[in-house]
């Protein structure tokens, strides 16, 4: 269940204490998310460029256990869960080989780009959920 | 009650989406604590250089309601609450005009350096907290 | 002659080395180029947005003579200069009360972004340039 | 000759004009550098914590020639060469496929921390400059 990938902690994402950034244990989480989404077929570019369907993020929050150095090969474990029809959290669990470093939660929804407005999740967006998520069955198609 | 600044928002905190990439916000809250800090008398570069005390970041949580564009002039209203001996917490409300476009928090928790363990905020710390928290009186020094 | 605008070194922005990381300086100096525009009246969100005119960076090099520290406050010094009827270049000097701590310059092409091929200054442009460059004279509008 | 490594671009690393940043491609090239130095059995922990020596960059140039987006997968190709017995530059070509889209330069030197003057680059540095530069021979060491 769920997506892993490792990252190994940049330079540039230190901070001045010597470890990563805060805000930047975020935007790793989000890396995982883009290849989660990249490991489905989905094509980022296209994604990302948003022209039609976008997936703002609603809400986001984040604990952080252990402090983590430049060096550092992170692991990754995400899940998503499809909340409705048109929104779905990430959760994310970040470890140093076996200790927990921090957790986090991404919350998005899925917007038409014209109006601003909730709409449905796309096929290719509830089979990244079923291919990944920890949802008991697969009847979202 | 709290301390307010104002930032314009720059181009590189912006995303391909046109708005302010979701973390740069927790970088444009924690920007508005530095300057908290700075108003009450604290040298930053002495404060962040952490050499006995440092005051590590638990945990953050932010609500996102309308995007941020390049340009925008967003005010930061933030509101430092004492939690513990060892501890506060930092509300963060950002306004554009006199619409609420986002709500933070941030954990904060007062260590020593040499061992990591938590430890008593040091004077500075509770004026900073009487001069821009929401505590019901200033007894705390 | 130039623009003049400061900056206070925020904890972001620097490093595990405790100084202002390298290309967080050209996000310093990317700053003050958007400063510009604002002081001259240029709406950063529209020219930002780029739909039918973009400047993008051709080149862009750096000196750096002395570290920053988070909290410092740094003025950064700006002058464009036209160098054709469809680019310009922009030098700046990063100065620690009097001491030059880096020098920088970037290369800014004007492109129509239908077909991404050099096109003429518009008249706001050639404003913005008469308003803080070097040149002579102002005859260039 | 030299170091060869991919990196996708990620989101955070494009601004609102739907491109990479300028400011990050010098990003992307200093993780490659980072990169080839694990390669070459470096411990980039100890590396960047920088207590006895560092390596602070004197300069920074880069030409771009064609935007990255979001996804893209570029390839680094990164050269290292010894300049004296203090300083070293390294260079290297950003392509897509085999078109090149960037080349970056940057220079190094390497100094004491205590005193922040320079001296001669350590064996392991010598080691890494043999291993990914283009020098004609390998008696550095």
């Amino acid at each position: 269940m769920g997506y892993v990938v490792e990252h190994q902690v940049r330079f540039h994402e230190t901070d001045g204490a010597g470890v990563v950034y805060f805000a930047n244990e975020l935007v790793i989480c989000h890396s995982a998310y883009e290849a989660s989404l990249a490991a489905a077929g989905i094509e980022l570019g296209v994604f990302f460029k948003a022209e039609a369907i976008a997936y703002p993020i609603a809400h986001a929050s984040i604990d952080y256990r252990r402090p983590l150095r430049c060096g550092d090969r992170v692991t990754i474990h995400l899940t998503p869960t499809r909340l409705d029809d048109s929104s779905f959290e990430i959760q994310y669990h970040l470890k140093l080989r076996d200790t927990l470093v921090a957790e986090a939660v991404t919350r998005h929804v899925c917007i038409s780009v014209a109006d601003r407005r909730r709409c449905p999740l796309p096929t290719e967006m509830e089979r990244w959920l079923t291919r990944w998520g920890d949802s008991p069955s697969g009847e979202e198609q």
